[in-house]
């Protein structure tokens, strides 16, 4: 199982990603197989959808802005409460991960509705 | 699927109910069948162990703080981010609910790790 410290890592590697405009250090933190669902209620997206997925956002100028402490678990989850900010929109998110025991991510879900997003 | 509002409301209840010191209202929430892994990575609850649970925690004095909107999601998901405060001690926690049909709460999953937790 990884390290609370390790999950936290990667977590605060994946807002810095963003924050750099550096899609690859973002997609690195993922293992091969994993799967992407953002929003949650949308169909998965996997192996280059998730590359696509991430330098698409990072191409269209999203960043995160945290809005809490970045939360671990008692298993191989951890979790984060934030606000995407792109030109013209904001969105309300909170993303949940999981890991293997390399310390990859195998799994990202991205909670927002359709009323989580506000202009501006 | 229940509304975005739907789940929201039961959401907000779910603090409200913690601030009234009414277990019953929160345990309301819950389908029969619904399960409760709180914290992420140790047993899930299921039946009694969810209102015994619920008794417990608001018997205790736990009262949560939301620490930034209650998120939706474009499935039958919701999420929020906060802070439970209980006599000396607080956790920041992030709840991510699942709902059947009916509105009603199918699983409540609580991602926090040990180092979450703070003295005062």
């Amino acid at each position: 199982m990884p390290s609370q410290e390790q999950m936290k890592a990667a977590l605060q590697a994946y807002v810095d990603g963003f924050a750099k405009g550096d899609a690859d250090s973002v997609i690195a933190l993922f293992a091969e197989d994993a799967i992407v669902e953002d929003p949650v209620g949308t169909p998965e997206k996997r192996g280059g959808e998730v590359a696509e997925f991430y330098r698409n956002a990072v191409a269209g100028g999203a960043k995160l802005v945290l809005e809490g402490p970045i939360r671990g678990s008692h298993g191989s989850s951890a979790a984060m409460p934030f606000t995407v900010e792109m030109p013209g929109m904001k969105i309300s998110v909170i993303d949940v991960f999981t890991f293997d025991e390399a310390g990859k991510v195998t799994s990202m879900r991205a909670y927002w509705g359709p009323d989580e997003i506000t202009q501006g």
